[in-house]
């Protein structure tokens, strides 16, 4: 089973191209788990079994755990996803790039430490940057091409001598030479519907991971339009807070299921 | 005191222009350390205290620590420079790149978790993925603009319509745009001493890391001509591993030393 198998199955059995971006911020988290010295694990364990029958996946980003010395629980929560929902992928959310030596022992964080079957990765160090991850034929790494944030455009639109903008090289180095074993996906901002049309020409039905719906303010129907795949799938999209955060009072476990629910539905709406 | 003033005081008082950087590997460890459960923290802070005569700061890699699981020993290592050897910077070597809200979570990592007076930063995903750091005034960010490493040339290489190449525009970009309040610095890599010359002639005496020296193979002679700023410093020559595996039998702790001395000593020998 490689990463693409298992989420080519996620999609085809979960009936969901929606994944939960796992990115806990105690400040945020509901009046009833305020204090506690688990709080990171317990919220998180909770979301991913609240929102499970409705998506195809599972991005812990690694930054929320870091910042508050939490790798312990970031442990437990990927334990917990892999044994109570081993069909679901889960993607760390990393945006590693380093030289080979220290990508080697990147990955081993990624595939080993925490049982990521992928890990986003920056391209700005190419290609013997990424090279470690992909001798773990069974995982994949999810190649950071056209980000959701304003800042994206500094680098990423600038175009080289025959017009081509810079995350459309990115597109089509990965396509052509990094993905020689079917192991990579890219990242495309929804806040820039056009150019994940533009990607998904370039790449044909490599997969495709989609922040910046819900609290970024990315449309659902013109993510879908634009990256769906020959099948009609293809799209890991991602929604982290408008999820994780719908309520902080009594009722969140309920506002959490629901609003995954709901954005769920207004993905497969989509005509 | 700022990261610059901190550094700029280093390389006055030190008379060094050499970083040490700390990438420990267990399985190249000396024989005596072998097996000690507390072995990476151990053997990087002997490390610390013998090469710190010789050095104008530290730079502990994260990756090496983070595959083992070991976030308390790099804590407990970043404590120990900070207590024993006060006035040489410590940069964390992460090349983090993120949105802002995930950026503001890298930050409090490096500079509250760890208190690295810098962090390496990856320019990919462009200004706001590293505003919140510039927001810790007395810290500073190290961008990378071209590396080491033979990948390096896959994307830093690509000129603009006008013939600039990318890292030279993350040069001015940083230099223009990044750099207000001389919070910044660039990785430049040893293994392309032309590319130091212009990246130095770009943006003045903004300080510059430049590993590839030692194992990279990079020529020590080349990178200071190229390099040095208009007072003969400005830059932080890294050296990890032509140092901490020196020796791995009974002398290992001289041999370090003395591999730091007579590094110091070629960089200052450089007419």
């Amino acid at each position: 089973m490689t990463f693409k198998t298992k989420l080519d199955a996620a999609w085809q059995q979960s009936g969901s191209m929606l994944m939960v971006g796992l990115d806990p911020d105690p400040k945020r988290f509901p009046d009833q788990l305020q204090g506690r010295k688990d709080a990171i694990y317990e919220f998180c364990r909770e979301i991913v079994d609240l929102t499970a029958p409705f998506v195809c996946g599972f991005k812990p980003q690694i930054a929320y755990f870091s910042a508050s010395g939490a790798e312990d629980q970031l442990e437990a929560l990927c334990r917990h996803i892999k044994q109570n929902h081993p069909d679901l992928p889960l993607v760390l959310d990393a945006k590693r790039g380093d030289i080979g030596s220290t990508a080697e022992q990147y990955a081993r964080e990624a595939y080993e430490r925490y049982g990521a079957d992928a890990v986003t990765v920056n391209p700005y160090m190419g290609h013997d940057s990424v090279a470690p991850y992909l001798e773990w034929k069974d995982r994949g790494i999810i190649v950071l091409c056209r980000t959701s944030n304003p800042g994206g455009s500094d680098l990423q639109f600038v175009e080289d001598s025959e017009g081509t903008p810079l995350y459309l090289r990115v597109a089509s180095m990965v396509a052509d030479q990094w993905n020689q074993n079917g192991q990579c996906g890219l990242v495309v901002g929804a806040t820039f519907p056009q150019e994940i049309a533009k990607v998904r020409e370039r790449v044909g039905d490599m997969p495709l991971l989609i922040p910046g719906i819900g609290a970024q303010g990315g449309s659902i129907p013109d993510t879908v339009q634009a990256g769906r795949d020959s099948r009609g799938l293809g799209m890991m999209i991602n929604s982290s807070r408008a999820i994780l955060y719908a309520s902080k009072g009594e009722g969140w476990r309920e506002a959490a299921a629901e609003a995954a629910r709901a954005t769920r539905d207004a993905i497969n709406a989509v005509a």
